[in-house]
């Protein structure tokens, strides 16, 4: 097989053949491909996208890549959630303690924020003694006793995706929806959920910004989990507002705490029961005892004390509090009509919430907290923002991108849909 | 200045800014860019082209990668041609003493063979004692003197271009047309000639199967020359049949002094002339002595063997000749319609004239001598192709790619045009 000749019939528009995806996956893999020719081949991907087959091909020679983890022996069924990120999105946090406490197993391998979105382990790391990585004897006993995972994906889990991840953030191909498709659905088949619900996001906070190529993603990534077994589902949700009233490591776990304690932004416990609900009836518990209920009982709240407890945290403990605050006020009165996400999202990650470059540590501390949301109505000079600081000299740059961040305008008013749309097999 | 923004620019289908042409191409020439994301760039010009103004400055930044010449102080008009490449063409071999017999310098500096195609300075090699390398002073010294000079480029005249073919070559992007147009160009514009003439092959042995590719070559082509005050003409010509009746190191340059001694092929001899006169008339010599009288009076000989000597070689030297041959007669009578150049050119390359690899060596004796050509009237049994080799075992793998090669027929018979179209500024 010569690479040159993969390269061109990609190029030419042609479709590839199983062994050909298979030789490619595999031999870049393994250092057997040079970087500027899976770059090209990307960019060619980009261009004349990939047919279904190829893609389900591609995904598969992606999961090969690696192990594929198995929790058919743990006597629970297993489902997971995954976000294609957003700013304020916690979900993740109260979502899987809710979901396991329902009689569900939550195998949720999750990242680390890069750029404006925050990563939920980087949140979960703010909780005292919280260990992100355990071993995979550790993540099936507490998937067993405590029905709920929260940790770091291992480097034997589909490690071509890795490498074509870190190549494609430098080579401009990120933006290619079998490309991305392929990465998302690789990691969370090669984990062995046997559902999963997706959370694909859209609006000027999001990565897609447009609601047809959002669809189209979540088609193509409903589409492959089908195709490998997984019963996949997603839900559009909007990302034009920040989720919740935080943005910020230890500010969206104490907001976590909260729903699980059946309080909580409206939005955000919104989205969670629509989520846990999919979850519960994507794995066969759809008629079982409903998420709602699990908040009210308390069995949540004890499911993500032990969640924390079984990574080394101590969810009893106080959580870091940045030294620093600065307060925005409003400069008009009215209803509040537009908050810009992805102002709230830079802004947070200016503050220090986020990361530039993978290798940044992350302030836990640091953040932007709200006080109105988009149908308030507001006085001029009432509290609209608290900044969170580490450092006083990080609250210009995050006042910069929150100038025009918010519209108040005396306008008629109705609450845009949270869920937008289900995108079933 | 971002290399991910100017990828992602040039993909999106939008302009790249001069600076963002000249930081780029400077950039990679150094190595502050990564091959992986230039060849990311390539792919996306692949698709979506560059606008006139991109490229006559991504030319320019290639030509400033290096060292500009210039023989403005020799005292003639300088002149030059380049080929796209075709079989059998070793038209430069007689063209260049033929041109500077006329009263102009050619300072043509050319390239070796790889693939189906050979190499002008491979031909030139079969010469006992030639040498391909010379230094700039001497250059200038054979221009003054003797008015011709074949020879290597140097490692200094665009750097860049050497870069941007090797990563090419690998990574399926060399077929797009500004690429070729501006590697071409940048090499043929720092070289220092005041007027060029192209030579864009068209047909199944050239590297353009189809006219309107070719035309567009050759228009972006004579721009780009136009753009740098290079007085810049192409002509189209045919490449289905081999050029002449040879294909291969010395027995080209056997028929190229054919044709300075006044016999030769009759389309060889159409196309030097025709290529010539462009050539003068392009340096404002139009008027002055013309090709055939330069032949027809020796001085065109002389000239060729002044060339010669000056870089070492003996041209009253036996010419290298292979050990072994075998000859191909014709299995049907009739008249020839069809002699496929690609098939030629693949046979030559399979005797040992050409080379799969840059580091390979070539053999000067081997190649193909072609007995007939199409419009000639054959019976059954007589000789078409004698093909020559240092090792019997060649032939075998080149009698497969020629058994198609021909088609006898007994049709109405008209000799396609050899210079299809002219592509002025």
């Amino acid at each position: 097989m010569d690479v040159v000749d993969v390269i061109t019939a990609k190029r030419d528009g042609n479709v590839l053949s199983d062994d050909a995806i298979d030789w490619v996956i595999d031999a870049y893999t393994k250092g057997a491909i040079a970087e500027e020719q899976m770059s090209a081949l990307l960019m060619a991907i980009f261009f004349n996208g990939m047919s279904p087959q190829e893609l389900n091909r591609w995904t598969a020679a992606m999961i090969e890549s690696g192990e594929r983890m198995s929790f058919d022996d743990i006597g629970k069924p297993t489902t997971d959630k995954h976000s294609t990120g957003g700013v304020g999105d916690k979900i993740t946090l109260p979502l899987a303690p809710i979901v396991a406490a329902c009689g569900a197993a939550v195998p949720q391998l999750s990242g680390r924020g890069l750029g404006h979105t925050g990563g939920t382990l980087d949140k979960l790391e703010s909780i005292p003694g919280w260990r992100a990585s355990i071993s995979n004897a550790d993540m099936r006993a507490q998937l067993r006793d405590v029905g709920a995972v929260i940790c770091a994906a291992g480097a034997g889990l589909a490690p071509a995706d890795r490498k074509l991840y870190a190549l494609r953030d430098v080579t401009a191909t990120i933006e290619s929806i079998p490309l991305i498709a392929s990465s998302i659905m690789s990691k969370k088949i090669a984990e062995g959920t046997s559902a999963l619900v997706l959370d694909v996001k859209v609006g000027v906070g999001a990565f897609m910004k447009d609601v047809d190529r959002a669809r189209e993603l979540a088609r193509t990534m409903v589409g492959l989990g089908s195709a490998h077994g997984v019963n996949t589902v997603a839900l559009l949700t909007a990302m034009d507002t920040p989720l919740g009233l935080t943005a910020g490591n230890a500010l969206e776990v104490a907001e976590s705490v909260e729903v699980l304690a059946g309080g909580g932004p409206r939005d955000v416990v919104e989205l969670t029961v629509a989520l846990a609900r999919e979850m519960l009836a994507a794995c066969g518990l759809g008629s079982g005892k409903d998420p709602v209920d699990a908040v009210a009982d308390g069995s949540a709240m004890d499911c993500w004390n032990a969640m924390i407890r079984a990574q080394g945290g101590d969810p009893t403990a106080a959580l870091p509090v940045a030294p620093h605050r600065h307060e925005v006020v409003t400069s008009a009165s009215g209803r509040i009509v537009r908050m810009d996400a992805m102002a709230v999202g830079v802004a947070a990650w200016r503050l220090g919430a986020g990361r530039a470059r993978k290798e940044d540590p992350v302030s836990f501390g640091a953040g932007v907290q709200i006080h109105a949301k988009p149908g308030d109505v507001v006085t001029a000079g009432m509290p609209l923002f608290t900044l969170h600081a580490d450092d006083e000299a990080r609250f210009e740059r995050a006042l910069e991108v929150l100038t025009d961040a918010v519209d108040i305008a005396d306008v008629a008013w109705a609450q845009p849909k949270l869920i937008i749309e289900r995108v079933g097999a």
